[in-house]
């Protein structure tokens, strides 16, 4: 299998986790953001993928894109350890964490959106920062809450082992970071998310070690 | 059951489409998310959803949230007819196809963040039509290529029955020409709405036909 991301994608970092999780090691392909415009955006890219986004992976015998349908293949397909629980119900509340993030605040943040708002709308990086903030802040503040609300066990989010859920909080709460989030508003998130770094399947899927890195 | 929605909204219009597959009922409760400034924003909803966003379901069980955790649950809680094919590959292009535009479409369109466009950064409805109108044909042009690029049969995005990802693109295309998206880009999109329009669930889950429309 060959995996194409970039070492800094909020959604590559999730497949990342994933795939440590799993086990799985697919062969790594970088894709840079920035350089030559974009390889996203070159037809080579485009050809794997025509929404010119990472990640994608290759499987062998067909190229699967969107971070949260590569990983429930990928649990679909090594189903050991499960990445979502198995009651329906419960898995609903999951999911509806995971695209919380994946839907309501990382496209927002992402490069092409910030890109127009600089070009076509002329915001500096101040205005963008502030803009980003405001989505990531407001979106965790909600993951937060959804979280209280359940009759929360265990270290993670929705119990004793890590799942759907935390392999997307942890990529956001890495990109709220940068953005200069005030994350003292969201304990239960923070405590989450240092039970997740103590996990090698989160450090080494960590964007500053990746062979891509520029950090 | 009952289901919290708006007649205008995407993911809102994705459920019901949803529920008239299946052939599931529940009870509708309308929330304005224009009157009250917004009553998805009030405490009452609130606590419903935190992300103050519709839809939301309160099964008796418990209330789920985001169209896609819903239409997933619905799925394994109502096998009849299946919204996902068998197989774990196609499974992933079907879902790649719906976060295409669960995720990379239509956040960017939503009416918050049209609102910090318009108060933040002093963008008026020409602007801001301009970047629906890039981010939905962009997504579009992108969802249109996906197809193409698989080995099409039948009159539906992935077969001959309509499933999760003809449920998000129907809603999609509405909110396309309401933005004033050429359409003509995409011809195969195009024939699977109009073979979605002559069933009765599309037809019957239709904004201009629900109890609070204002058509």
């Amino acid at each position: 299998m060959i995996f194409y991301g970039y070492f800094r994608s909020s959604s590559a970092y999730r497949c990342r986790i994933a795939f440590n999780l799993k086990g799985v090691s697919p062969d790594f392909v970088p894709v840079h953001l920035r350089r030559g415009g974009g390889e996203q955006k070159q037809d080579a890219y485009r050809e794997l993928n025509p929404q010119a986004l990472v990640p994608a992976l290759d499987t062998g015998e067909s190229v699967l894109t969107q971070s949260l349908a590569i990983i429930e293949w990928l649990d679909e397909t090594v189903p050991t350890p499960p990445l979502l629980p198995r009651e329906a119900g419960l898995r609903a509340r999951v999911r509806a964490f995971a695209l919380a993030v994946a839907c309501d605040i990382h496209p927002l943040q992402n490069l092409r959106v910030l890109d127009y708002l600089r070009t076509e709308f002329g915001q500096d990086q101040t205005a963008l920062d502030a803009w980003c903030r405001r989505w990531i802040g407001d979106g965790l503040a909600a993951c937060e809450s959804l979280l209280v609300r359940g009759e929360r066990r265990g270290d993670f989010c929705f119990g004793d082992a890590p799942g759907l859920a935390d392999i997307c909080l942890v990529p956001q709460l890495f990109a709220a970071e940068r953005f200069g989030v005030d994350q003292t508003r969201f304990p239960r998130l923070k405590a989450i998310a240092e039970a997740c770094a103590s996990l090698p399947a989160f450090a080494d899927a960590r964007p500053a070690v990746q062979p891509d890195s520029e950090a």
